[in-house]
């Protein structure tokens, strides 16, 4: 239930070097040398995900499509001492954005296949990477009255195992992370008040709501060398509410 | 393996006094006093499902994008005996496609949406109706060089289910049919040659190529009374290949 | 919502004869000359199913473990001039029951598997012929306070697909059958109460409840020719009940 | 592709005073102060499990049938400098064994279902656990020959969603590894002739057979306080290889 198709890239600088996942070394630092790209990254889970992934190790390139919200998230985590820099991020050009009826179905799946290609070089440049593409428990089931947006989710699940088979020859992984109903602000016509909070529980069947933060070590442990055997899947963080087998 | 996301909608005139599935009077006829729109129907699987509507005893409307083809399947299925008659069928008028970049994703996932919507007030109309929507194997599984196909293809998947939610209040059902590898013109890069068939069928864990007539038979069942308690489901017809649980 | 894994067996006496699905000859008796054992057909969903397949022009043997409730079924449907007959149907004989621990495990799946490969030579000796498992929406999610029945379904799902590989090559199709909340004796605690039934049909996203009518018509189609190209699939009837893409 | 039904269970001294998964202090040592029981662990993929285990912090139990490896495996970790000891387990007494016909099922699923109740108690004790079963990518497609192994991988599957819903409010989340295929003793018949090795991996559609290791770090994000909103679900770790959506 959030926003777009975020987008994580990261690249690690010296691939094969940090082949050590066994050792223990690695996983003190799993991320370390590595650039993480978070789009819609200043708030809510992708906030999370840039916070967790700078914590271990990486350096992250916070971007979203407001200067001023860039720069908050930006001092906010440096302010915790982690190695993080902002961009804006546009999807195309404005004037292209214009023409087109920027739909959600473009926003979250085509604005998500074609910044994965953006970052291919760079990444083979580095001897490989890692793309993990946020979707959606909607994916799986229509939520009510978000039709468009669960559509687009599910392509995502279809983009990753496809993107995951392209990229393979070139080192890089595609995996996909569907949150359950987290509490963020784009989420919270679900559970802002109390009432409305039970009843949503019961129907998808969780104990609690879960946190961004929740979020963020999955997306960290799919980044890392741990995970050097995982490619097209979708791991779902959602407490337990119904998804597939 | 097929060019778009055909569509196929049936209304019944009469849907109530229909409702004799068990008197086995429906099954002679299942589909009659009813009328299908079949798009994309000229060839292949779209043709073989509109002969079996006709002989299922809908008045069926042919569709496609050009006069001539839609003119020779008409006269094709007359000449059986059908009752049959046609239409050409753009996707938005020509001006606007030329502005519109007309990717795959629009054909095959808002084209399929927008046009479903388009049937429903005539099928509301009528006191119900029921849409087939056509996926394919590669929904599931990417086959290799066709990533945009399968994406959009998946996002179908996930259409056919918000569909179904959105359009239970009007008894209108929505499902949807993946046909694996079928022996059609759009396939037969992967058939043509001896040699390539049976390194496909071998990928695939099949015994044999399906034809568009085996994927007829259910997109007439799933329009008929007896799938009056099915909705939101994908049936694949891929003789064995691997689909899901 | 059923008490055991039911299972369909069909056979054709003259399968190749038969293969005529687009003459439409077939589709008036679709399951002329062919032999049906519908096991645990004395009541619900297996008794609608027995019915439909004996309309549908097969000659069906009905079976139960109890002999009057054998006899009653086979009064009624032959009371409807329908071709059937009846036999008591035991797993494994009585003494070895006895020392078995018969937990649902073992009567849903494994004698499933044991019956199939009974019928599979006599299935041989005719051409082919077609299984119908019955598994359940449970298979999928967690109906609480069910956990083994659940995941003995579950099983059935990976049964459908392993028995449809291996007998591929002797021309047995095998697919499954999971109805949803399905009107029956079985599943009466779910909707006995007026205001039960409307907080399982809320969680359970459907409009109604089904009725096993309404199961019977796929269980006669995935048994016929119209069929042939689909194997190893299952098929969802649960009235847009949460399911899998 | 391993023999059983390894179960993993982990559980927490202090459940809740090591939640502090954001602060970077966790991940340092994310099992510190948990014990670890891993059954099926002298050999292969749950080997990789027991040390990588003890590597992230927890007090392993190794676990097999027989002392001999038992006792290998223990002094093999303890050389290492973990936190290991071992026990000898075995699936019900041995009498019970000989009498009952221990097939496939009830090893794999019995089993499973049984231990994971029976270590319960002592996980609400300290105040909630962490269960993980390992299926095999044999659960989503039928694997050739191994039709009763397949089945019950797939059985898995729903175990995993049952107890996760059923233990949920004891604080205990149960989660699944589907390994795909993994370089071991157990799965040696597919890849010791190169040949073999060649055409299996065409078939799975990966680049390169997995590596014990790459199973074990999963294990451990799935144990850990990072994984907290994740329960009933099940990761792939097969290198590409079709799964599902």
């Amino acid at each position: 239930m959030r926003r777009a198709g975020l987008l994580l890239a990261l690249s690690g600088r010296a691939w094969r070097s940090v082949r050590m996942a066994s050792s223990g070394m690695a996983r003190r630092d799993p991320l370390a040398n590595k650039v993480a790209l978070v789009t819609a990254s200043t708030d809510g889970i992708g906030f999370a995900i840039a916070r967790r992934l700078a914590q271990d190790g990486a350096h992250v390139v916070v971007s979203s499509r407001k200067q001023q919200n860039v720069d908050r998230a930006v001092a906010t985590l440096q302010g915790e001492g982690l190695s993080v820099t902002g961009t804006v991020c546009h999807v195309g050009k404005a004037e292209d954005r214009e023409r087109l009826v920027v739909t959600i179905l473009d926003i979250n799946v085509k604005a998500t296949a074609l910044m994965t290609k953006a970052v291919v070089p760079e990444m083979e440049k580095r001897g490989g990477g890692s793309v993990v593409i946020v979707a959606s428990i909607g994916a799986y089931f229509p939520v009510p009255g978000l039709g468009p947006y669960n559509v687009s989710k599910t392509a995502l699940l279809g983009l990753t195992k496809n993107l995951a088979r392209e990229l393979d020859q070139r080192n890089i992984r595609v995996n996909c992370l569907a949150p359950g109903l987290i509490k963020t602000s784009f989420s919270q016509v679900l559970w802002k008040d109390k009432e409305r909070e039970e009843s949503i529980k019961e129907i998808m069947q969780i104990k609690r709501i879960g946190k961004p933060d929740e979020c963020a070590g999955i997306v960290s442990f799919l980044c890392s060398e741990d995970a050097s055997y995982i490619t097209g899947e979708t791991v779902v963080v959602g407490g337990g509410t119904p998804s597939r087998l």
